[in-house]
């Protein structure tokens, strides 16, 4: 029996899937991320990780007959990481080093966002979709564009950054990346949280279940706009608002078939597609109206679905 | 002798440009465009074109490989194209039409903005890259995206309608598109006119050598701008400053390795692409801020070239 090994790596832990030579999912487990050391145990363990458990099953690693894996950071087209911060990674051959710990089986790498936006395309919310935009509601807002079932890379390893698409020019708050406006300012966990924090101070007026919970959060304001708080009704049309003009943006640009909404606040369901969806159908060019909108269906098993992908995309 | 033919059809003539296998120009010539009963005559006008010119060479449309062709209108994967109004088009297989009056060979179409696109990347500005976005700044604002090489089209034929990404909220007039705060509505040679006289109107303490012309548009006010008149280089800075930042939009969801201006308004110069490019360096994600910004350089040509590239590409 042929096996594949999809590798997700993240700042806690390594999550790695043996799928066989279609592509299904046999076992699925997970390994501490050791960051120390400049996270030079990360690629060794891995390695480690999967001889032990294909021992298990009566095979060995000469049994792979290839890897894929998605790292937090910008990977080149040749498979270079160009520095993975929360890793202790600088500048080096992801593949090469991987391969040469694994018999010497092609290796395949991408950037994690862009790993899981193929996991989903394939296996997940975008199954029988061509083209997707994954959009990534968490810390951050991520994103990974996948046409005709490859990952767009971009020029510079940054398509998909669609967190950083400027929405407004008037923001005083300053973004991560340094700009000002971004939609992750307004659309991630935190933005959400930001949005509707300013929103309860600047409306005294309003009444609302909101200001008697313990912690203000995206997950608390969806909550409660379910419940039919109108206030948090209100915000949630807000952050939908910017969310919907941002994906219209994306859509001018690379017209996909489907935008797949994951990450911890894809927990508020259907509310949020659908509030996204109305601001989308209002800004988009009129031949892009009929895109759908999805939510996730992987969940934390995008990566190492996608990471499968990249192998059997070759 | 093997011969390729790519075709650029315009509402006034259809271009026709014939090359050799390995996509040199060899002749290029243009046909009057007859719209005239549902326009039906504009494919066996060019077919009988190209029979005469590839006869007057010794050859026949038996000695074609290919042909490609370019359309102004939505071109479907499969060849069909979805109304070209200026065409008087209505829904119909356009591959498989020409084909049909070609002796059978194969042909490829797309949107006219994509093939320009695709010429461009091929053998113009954007030559050496594999990735370009191609904006055309005429009477609209329009796009192409070239991946890898190939055009991308979209789920729904609208991939690159970069002209329609909403920049403000708070615009008055309408876009012919129906929305508002198109970027086509102020990067357009009609929108930077538009621009231009707002401004002068907004502002009648500023002196300028723009209240002299008998005519305000895009070329009058760079002319102006290039002289030094100082209220049509702010102007310029508004009007760049708009392409700026709605480019940067555009790099955070694709990353092309450079962007190609061109249409009418191109002809400004470097004026044009410094200025769109410090604007979009101070809005874009910072992996993206070393993108290209270069002139187009096949002018009317770029179409034909473009149109053989696809028959090329296969």
């Amino acid at each position: 029996m042929k096996y594949i090994a999809g590798i997700d790596v993240g700042g806690m832990t390594v999550k790695i899937g043996l799928f066989d030579g279609e592509g299904t999912l046999l076992e699925k487990w997970a390994i501490p991320t050791r960051t120390d050391g400049g996270g030079e145990q990360i690629l060794p363990d891995t390695a480690d990780s999967l001889r032990e458990h294909l021992e298990k099953a009566g095979a060995s690693l000469s049994d792979l007959t290839g890897a894929g894996i998605g790292v937090p950071g910008a990977v080149m087209r040749d498979g270079t990481v160009n520095r993975c911060v929360n890793l202790g990674w600088g500048v080096f051959s992801l593949t090469e080093a991987l391969s040469s710990l694994l018999c010497g089986i092609p290796v395949f790498a991408g950037n994690d966002a862009n790993v899981a936006a193929l996991g989903e395309q394939w296996k997940g919310g975008g199954k029988g979709c061509r083209s997707i935009v994954m959009v990534t509601l968490g810390t951050g807002v991520g994103g990974g564009v996948v046409i005709d079932g490859n990952i767009l890379i971009g020029a510079h390893g940054a398509a998909g950054e669609i967190g950083h698409i400027q929405m407004r020019e008037d923001e005083p708050e300053t973004c991560g990346c340094g700009k000002h406006g971004c939609l992750e300012q307004y659309a991630s966990a935190r933005g959400i949280a930001r949005v509707t924090k300013l929103y309860l101070k600047e409306h005294p007026e309003k009444e609302s279940s909101l200001r008697s919970a313990d912690h203000i959060s995206a997950r608390v304001l969806f909550d409660e706009a379910k419940k039919g708080d109108a206030t948090a009704l209100e915000i949630v049309e807000i952050v939908c608002g910017y969310l919907g003009r941002g994906l219209a943006a994306v859509a001018e640009v690379v017209d996909p078939e489907a935008f797949v909404i994951g990450g911890g606040v894809s927990n508020a369901g259907t509310i949020l597609t659908d509030t996204i969806q109305k601001y989308y159908v209002q800004s988009v060019f009129h031949a892009s109206r009929g895109t759908k909108f999805v939510l996730a269906e992987l969940g934390n098993d995008a990566g190492i679905y996608g990471a499968a992908r990249l192998v059997l995309n070759g």
